[in-house]
């Protein structure tokens, strides 16, 4: 499986991430690749791979990236390999990607990519949110509040909508969204196999 | 929300369906109509609504089914106003009903239906179950049996498939479908006003 996460920067996606990597082993993260300067407190190849405008470009040009976009002048993208090698290995993977990113995944994977859109209570509690943070300049926060608004122009792209009002309320409902998910007929491989098995025991 | 449970008789589903509705007051049960008779510790209007053929006929007739079918010599049908009645009030609905039925009514309402599909651990578990119940002759519970496997051969036309190997692990399970069911975009009818709201209050 797939599984989306996307909202608004400040809407409380990247804690909810973090809380669900620390508590789901069969669910590894995607860290995608931007060309965006590295930030206090990010670690590349955790947060990001941090990467220069070449360098991205010439991941593009080998395909590396299984989706990619523009945002404000820079580049993000999701690498390919290391998401195939999670798929390989059992795991489901976890993208924390924008709603670009989130329709290229599902023009790509279909129904194997679940999208979760987390919305902010309102736009005063993200605008608090992004200015508690104080890393960034007041333009900056502008221009990250009328992207938040764009963003969730395209919340009717998403399977799931929250609103984070609370966010271990909302980080259950992601949890709950995941395991229900994972209950579809679908996505259980081993199913087959058992009902096989159930039907030829006693006919 | 049409919320379908179906099993195989002996499966567990009775149980479920009714631990849920105890739980969640805001899903109500569609009760099936049917020709067959009634059973020890069955109430007319509570498990069935117990009809003569002759009335069930009628009612077929009169488009008063959503969906019924024949089901050994006997029939069984899902009432249309009820659960207009329910929906109407804002309730989820949830029907206790074959693959047959499950369905017919999926061809009706198409994504507004979610199946669950709920196995047996095994056929072995299954037969001891039935023969525990001993208000069954050995020949009911050989037919059962049959048509238990015939149940189980229609389970791809479920969105979620369950097994019933603990009763309380299983209900969970369907707890977590319903719950995330609810969390669906195309559910929340209060979605667009939240977000035309969310977006004008700060331009």
């Amino acid at each position: 499986m797939l599984f989306v996460l996307s909202s608004p920067s400040g809407a409380g996606k990247s804690t909810i991430a973090r809380k669900l990597l620390a508590s789901e082993p069969e669910l590894s993260l995607s860290v995608s690749a931007t060309t965006r300067a590295i930030r206090e407190g990010e670690e590349d190849g955790r947060d990001y791979h941090f990467v220069t405008l070449d360098k991205f470009r010439e991941m593009v040009e080998a395909r590396e990236f299984l989706e990619w976009a523009h945002v404000f002048d820079q580049r993000y993208g999701t690498p390919r390999a290391p998401v195939e090698a999670m798929l390989a290995a059992g795991k489901d993977v976890l993208f924390d990607i924008d709603w670009q990113g989130a329709q290229q995944l599902h023009q790509i994977a279909g129904g194997d990519v679940v999208r979760v859109f987390i919305l902010p209570p309102s736009m005063e509690e993200l605008r608090r949110r992004l200015e508690g943070r104080a890393t960034d300049a007041q333009e900056i926060i502008d221009r990250r509040m009328s992207r938040a608004d764009a963003e969730i122009s395209h919340w009717d792209g998403y399977d799931y909508v929250l609103v984070n009002d609370d966010v271990d309320s909302c980080y259950a409902k992601v949890k709950t969204i995941l395991a229900a998910e994972r209950l579809k007929r679908s996505r259980q491989t081993g199913l087959i196999g058992f009902i096989r098995k159930l039907r030829t025991r006693e006919a």
